[in-house]
C-alpha cells in the first residue's frame, strides 16, 4: 500500500508500505476519504505545534472515512465491507477524564497525525474497533470524514449549552467556524452571526447556518452585533479564529452573564483579556479541547437532518500523489480553500 | 365589544359589553385570532379544573394575537397597529418564584380564562404591556396565538434538556403533544417517537417532525421504542397525554439514566409509578407547569427558522358566535379535531 | 482462611476455603471490618432481591476495608500492609455508562454480595487494584467500612444538588438515612430535617448532623415542615425509607420548584404517586442507585472534616462466628440495631 | 443625625442631616455597625473607582446592619426594633436580568455608596423593605453588617459550583479571600489552599477554613499546589487579589477539566492571560459581579452553622468621627488591617 509521508517540512513523498494486520481489538480501514485541516498544515510549514515536534517522518491526516476490510479476532458487531467513519483519538478508557465522561482530556491519548503517531493519508490503516462508527448507506465518505471537524462544532455548542432560540456569534469562518455554524443551527440557535475578513467565506458561511454575516473589512463587529441583537448581545459567543482581536470581539460581542466559548488556538499562548468585562458582565468563558462522544450523536444527526456539511469541500485530490499538492492549494491560496478532500484509493 | 361568557356547563353567550380603557402600563389589543386549549374545554364540559372552579359566568380563551389599539400613559416601546402575540399569565414580579427566574411558579399569577380571571373569545382586551410580544410583519395571527401551546412545548424540551442528537419519546400527539415535537426539532433532537391512537394525529406529527410514530392500538410501544433505538430506550420521554398507561410507557422507554417528563394532567392526582425503576434506571423525572421566558423565543425561531406550526389548526370559525361550534366540534370530533381557531373579529 | 456463608435462608456456615491468589491486576487483601446492610438482610431472610437470587451458598458483607497483604504482577501505586477502603463494584470501564461518569449504571457490573458474586465475610479477597482506595493512618478501619453506604449518601445529596443553604428533609433515618444527614451537612444544608418513627434513631439523628427531627408516630411530618421551614417547604427531600408513605411526605414536604432524590427501595416495584403535585410545583424527582466516585472523596472528607460516621455503629461481633448472631441482632431488635460491624480477623 | 462624607480626596466631614423619613415600601434602620471594604478606600484614594467617579461629597459604606426604627406605611412583615442586616443593591425588579434570577446583573442598580448613591456611614438610613433581612437574637450587629462580603465569598463558591469534596485555591487572603475561605468550607470544600503574602493574612486564613496556605515570598505557588493535590491541581480556583499575577496561579493551579473564578477587580481592564492553557485544560473561567439571593442563605447559614466570621475584624471605631482614622489605618497599615469596623451610633 502507499503512504505519503511528511519527510521534511513542506517535503511530502509516497512510499510503499505493507498493509498492516490489526490486532486483536482492531479493524482495518481501506481509507476512502480524509481532510486536509489546518493542524496538518502546521505540521507541514511548521514541523510543529507547541510541543508536539515532528522528529521523524510522519503520515499526517486524521479526517478520515472508509471500509472495514479485515477484523480482529475479538471484533464483535462489525462486519467486512461496513463503511465506517474513524474517530483519529484512542484514549486509554481508564484513567480520572476517560471515566468521567471527558476523554478529550486524557493525557494518554494517541491522536492520528499527531507526533509520534501516524494518521490517514495512506491507503490501508488499523483501528481500535470501538473508534469506528458504522454511517448508514446513503452517506458519502466525504460526510463520513467531516464529522471529524464537525464533532468540533458539536462541542464546541455544547460547550456554550447552547439551546433553543439562543443568539449565537461564531468568529472565524474557516473549516471549523463554518462547522460550528451548522452545529449551532442544529441546536436550535434562534441567530447565528458569522464573522470573517474573507468574503467567500462569508457567502459560504450562509449555506451553511449562518443568519446574518459581518465582515470585518468593511463593518464595525460591535457595531453590527449590536444592530442584530437590539443592543443586547448575544447569548453565546464562539471563537475560532485563533486571533487576540477576535477573543476580544467574543467578549465585548456577548451580553450580561452569557457565555463566551475558545476554540481556535493561536500560535502564542497567551492574549491580553478584557477581565474587567468579563467580571462586570460576570460571563462565562469556557476552553474547548478536541471533542467526546460525539461520533454517534453526529451520525444520527447527519443522516436524519440532512445537514450538508459536504459544502464546504472545496477542493478534492484522487490519490495520495496530490497530498503535496493540497497542502500547497491550502497555504497558497487561503482565500478560496476551505476543505480539501483526498481519496488514497481513488474516487 | 362582544364577549363570550360560559353561562354555565356547555352554554355560551356572546354579549355586548363596553370596550375597556388600558390602565397606564398596559395596552387595548384588539383580538384577531384565539385558539380553543384543552383547559377551556375542561371548563365548558365540567365547570371546573381541580381547584379552579368556574363560579360566575366567564370569558374563555387565552391562546390569543392581536392589534395594539390604544396605549397607556406609561407605555413605552409598543405603538398603536402592532401586531403583537400575547402571553396570558401576569405574574407579580416581586415574589421568590418570579425573581428566581422561573415566574411560572407565581403563586399570585393571573392567568386568561383561569377562574376568576376573564379571557380572550372576546373583541378587544387590556393586557400589562410587559404581556404583549411584537410579531414580525410576516408571522400570522394564528400562529402568533399558537406561541402559546407552542411555549408548553418548549419548554418541555427546556426541563428535558434535550440537546442535539437526543432521542426523544413524544407521548400523545393532541396539540400540545404536536407543539412538543415541533420544539423537540428545534432543539437539536437527533430522532422524535411520536405516540398516540390516533392515526391522523400520529400522520400529523410526522408533518410537525416526528421522525417514527408508533400506534398503540396496533403496536407495542415498548417493542417499537426498543426497536428504534436499537435497544437503548430513549434519551427524553415526555409525556402529555394526562393517562397512567403513558406514565409507564414513559418510564419504560427512558434510557438507563435518561429523563422523563411530565406535562399532561390527569383527570385524578395520583397514578401508580415504577419506582423501581425510577431507582434502578437512576432516572430523573421533571414536572411542567406552563412555561417561563418562552415568548421572545418563540418569536425569533418561528420566524427565522420558518416552523410551520399553523399545520395543526383544523378548523376555524369567524366570530365569537361560533364559540359555541367551536366547543361542539373539539368535543364531538375528538378524533378529526386539532386546533380550534376563533376570529373574534373576523377574518 | 474462614468464610461465612449463606448456606440456605437464616443459615450461615463458617468454613474453611484456600486463601485466594490476586490476579495481575488486583490485590489480596486482608479484611479488618465490613459491615451488616440492609441488603444482606434481605438475602438473609428471603434468599432474594428483585431478580436477585441466591442459588447457591454465598459470601455476604459489601462494605470492607481491611489490609493489603499482597499485590498482583502489574499493580502499581499500592504496597503491602497498605490500609485500605474497598468500593465493592467491579464495573466493565468500557460501556456507554462507564465512559460517561456514571458507572453506576453499568449493566455488567460485579458486585461483592449480589449473587452470583461473593461478599466480605470471610478473611482475605481479591480485588481488582483500582477498587481499594488508600485511607490515612488515622482513619479507622470502621470508617473505612462505612465509606460504602456513606457513599450512597454523598450520592443522594449530589443527586439532589444539595448546596450551601438548602433545607434538606431526610425521610427514614436508618443508617442510610443517618449517612445522608451525615453528608447533607458537608454539603452545607441550611438545615436538616430527620424523620423516623423511632426516637432512638432521631437521637442518633441528631448526633449525625440533623437540626431538627419530627417522630411521625406523634407529629404530623407536613405540619412540623412547613413550621421549620417557615411555610416554604424544602428545597431537598430525600426519601431512603422505602415505603409508599414517605414518598407522599417527600412529594408534599418539598417547596415549588424544589427536588426531590428517591433511595429507597420498597418490597413493591410500584407506588401511588402524587402527578399533580409534581406538575403544579414543578418538582424535579431524581432516582438514586448506589453511587460512583465517591470513594477517594469521601476519604479526604472524612480525615480533613473530622466527620464521626462511626456513631452509626451499634454492634461488634469479633469474629466470622459472630455472623449469624449479627443478622438475628438486627432483625429482631429492628429498634435498637443501627449499623453492626465485623473483624474477620479479630479487632 | 450625623454623617460622615467623603468631601474630597482623602477629606471626610461629619456632618449634621435632618434623618430621613421612610417612604411608604420603606424602613428607617439606624444603623449599628458598618464595614469599610476596599472600594470605600479606592474612592477615598482616588475619587473613582472605574467609570464612577465621584462629583459631589458622598456618604461611603455598605456593608451594614442596625434595627429598625420606622416602617413605611406599606410594608409588612417587619416589625420596629427588628434587627436586620441590610442588602446594599437596589435592583428594578423588572429587568431581564433581575426576572431571571441574576439581580446582580441589573443595570438599573442603586447601590449604597457607589455615585451618585449615598451610603452608610451615617445614623440612619432608609432602605426598601425587601432589602432588610431580620437576623436572630443570638446573630450580632458586626455578623451582620459582614454578610455583605460574605456574600462575595458564598456567590464565588456558588459559580465554581463548589461541592463536597472538591480542592479549592483561593488567591488573595484580604477580607474578600478570607470569606470565600469561610464560605468554600461551607460549601464541603474537602481542601482549601489559600495563597497570600503576608503571613498575618495566611494566619487568619487557617482560622476561618484554609486547611493549607502557601506563602508566595517564600514558596512557589505552582510546586505547593501539586504537592497539595498529588500533582493534579485545583477541582476550583478562585482569584480575589486583582492581581495579573494571581490570574496566572489561578490558571495554572487548575487541574485539567477544572473551574476558575475571577472576583478580584484589578487596576487594568485587560490581562495577559493563557489562553493556550485554557484550550488544553477545557477549563471553565467564571466572573463574579457581587452576588444575588445570598442574605437569607447566608443568614440561615451563620446562625445554624456557627460559622464565626467574626475573626477578619481587626479595627473598630465607635463613632463616626472615627471614619478618618479608619480609613487611614487601612491605608497605611494594609498588612496588619483586615476589615474595619465603625459604629455610628457607639458600640
Amino acid at each position: 500500500m502507499q503512504s505519503a509521508f511528511l519527510e521534511k517540512i513542506r517535503t511530502i513523498e509516497v512510499k510503499e508500505q505493507s498493509i498492516p494486520s490489526p490486532a486483536s481489538d482492531e479493524v482495518l480501514v481501506k481509507i476512502r476519504a480524509v481532510g486536509l485541516c489546518g493542524s496538518d498544515i502546521h505540521y507541514y510549514e511548521d514541523g510543529k505545534i507547541g510541543d508536539f515536534i515532528v522528529e521523524k517522518p510522519i503520515i499526517l491526516g486524521h479526517e478520515a472515512a472508509g471500509e472495514i476490510i479485515e477484523l480482529g479476532s475479538n471484533v464483535e458487531g462489525l462486519k467486512k465491507g461496513q463503511r465506517v467513519a474513524i474517530e483519529p483519538g484512542k484514549t486509554c478508557g481508564a484513567c480520572v477524564h476517560c471515566q468521567s465522561g471527558r476523554y478529550n482530556l486524557c493525557k494518554k491519548v494517541e491522536f492520528l497525525a499527531t507526533p509520534p503517531y501516524d494518521g490517514a493519508f495512506c491507503q490501508y490503516i488499523t483501528m481500535r474497533s470501538d473508534l469506528v462508527f458504522p454511517m448508514p448507506d446513503e452517506m458519502s465518505y466525504e460526510t463520513g470524514a467531516l464529522i471529524e471537524p464537525f464533532s468540533v462544532g458539536l462541542h464546541a455548542c455544547s460547550r456554550g449549552e447552547i439551546t433553543a432560540g439562543d443568539t449565537v456569534l461564531i468568529l472565524g469562518m474557516g473549516p471549523i467556524g463554518l462547522m460550528t455554524a451548522a452545529a449551532a443551527k442544529i441546536h436550535g440557535a434562534g441567530l447565528i452571526i458569522g464573522v470573517d475578513l474573507e468574503q467567500g467565506r462569508l457567502d459560504k458561511a450562509k449555506e451553511l447556518g449562518a443568519d446574518r454575516v459581518i465582515n470585518i473589512k468593511a463593518e464595525s463587529v460591535e457595531e453590527k452585533i449590536l444592530e442584530f441583537t437590539n443592543g443586547v448581545g448575544v447569548d453565546v459567543a464562539i471563537e475560532t479564529a485563533g486571533s487576540p482581536a477576535a477573543l476580544n470581539s467574543m467578549i465585548s460581542g456577548v451580553r450580561r452573564g452569557g457565555k463566551a466559548v475558545i476554540v481556535g488556538m493561536s500560535s502564542k499562548d497567551e492574549a491580553a483579556m478584557n477581565i474587567a468585562q468579563i467580571i462586570n458582565k460576570e460571563m462565562d468563558l469556557r476552553g474547548v479541547f478536541r471533542y467526546h462522544h460525539t461520533y454517534p450523536k453526529a451520525i444520527q444527526l447527519l443522516s436524519e437532518r440532512k445537514i450538508d456539511i459536504e459544502k464546504i469541500i472545496t477542493d478534492r485530490f484522487d490519490s495520495l500523489q496530490g497530498v503535496k499538492a493540497a497542502f500547497e492549494k491550502a497555504i497558497q491560496d487561503k482565500k478560496n480553500t476551505l476543505k480539501v478532500m483526498i481519496y488514497p484509493n481513488g474516487r
